[in-house]
């Protein structure tokens, strides 16, 4: 599968700014899809609850921190090229990336 | 000290409280899983930023309903049980129960 | 005016269980009232935004503490009485409760 | 290094972004002071818990939002000043911001 989507043609997707972290974003998503797995496997088996939901504040964290390095590189590349590029595009990227951000408050 | 509190008259599991709903905490795992797999795809095939920040806002929002639910039925159960036990065993059950949710706060 | 709120008829108040740590709520509040009031003069005076922003995330973290004060106190008095009281009662409470988490959350 | 970004060209504070706007910051922030002694106030008259947590949680929101203001001007003006005048000042900015947005993730 992965293979696949290496093969994707990708020739100008640098400039989403993570592409040069991506092997290390796709381990840290792996590792979050094996705690998700685990907080199943505690709920089959009847574990506790407080422990269980003790692995799912680790997985929001885990989740806080992916997103923060995708929104420092989308604010690094995507935004500055855009206001680069235009007053315009610029400042609805900054709208965009800001509403981002609220959802990921909420 | 946990363990004085679990030594509690809880002969079975169903105390915890979920463990009723258990079947439907599995499927919304196992959408969740998915969820976080479907962000590793779309890092994997350089999706925009701002869409894979939307869907791990999705996933955060998932787990928020998850940990409520957890929570909802370990307050209604075991706290409740605690506090009936004796005053001691319910104070520290209350205690656990608003650290586990200051955990999720953060 | 605190005169008149500490003269109001409150006997039977303790069951609302942040009562016995009243004064030390009203004293961080009043901290966090003067954290707000230290936030405006900032922007007032064109402070640095990112200055701004820690003492928000400051507040912030001060108003998560004191709701899981609040919380604490009620889980163990409102909600436990209440289902001592009834089923129906205690029922109702729990789920009172976790839906002001939720809002916590959110 | 806060010293060398802050002394880039940025004579006036104009650049701080949020300044055209500031009377409306101070509404807002003046409304939020409210809030908190009104949740103070609910306090003072023992008023019931749950009350006081969705005070709580509409000061939360309302901060929120006014983070959520701040960011957007800052991005679209100072991070993006920053990064026209070298990529280490642009790239010291992003850091920064991201970082704040971390800390109100917390």
């Amino acid at each position: 599968m992965n293979q696949n989507i290496d093969s994707l043609p990708s020739a100008d997707v640098a400039d989403y700014g993570y592409s040069s972290e991506k092997e290390a974003y796709l381990r840290r998503l792996k590792r979050i899809e094996g705690q998700v797995r685990g907080i199943a496997r505690m709920v089959g088996e009847d574990a506790y609850c407080i422990d269980i939901l003790t692995q799912v504040a680790a997985v929001n964290k885990a989740l806080h921190a992916v997103s923060l390095g995708l929104l420092e590189e989308h604010i690094g590349h995507c935004v500055v090229n855009a206001v680069a590029a235009s007053d315009e595009a610029g400042e609805a990227k900054v709208k965009e990336a800001t509403d981002a951000i609220g959802r990921l408050l909420r």
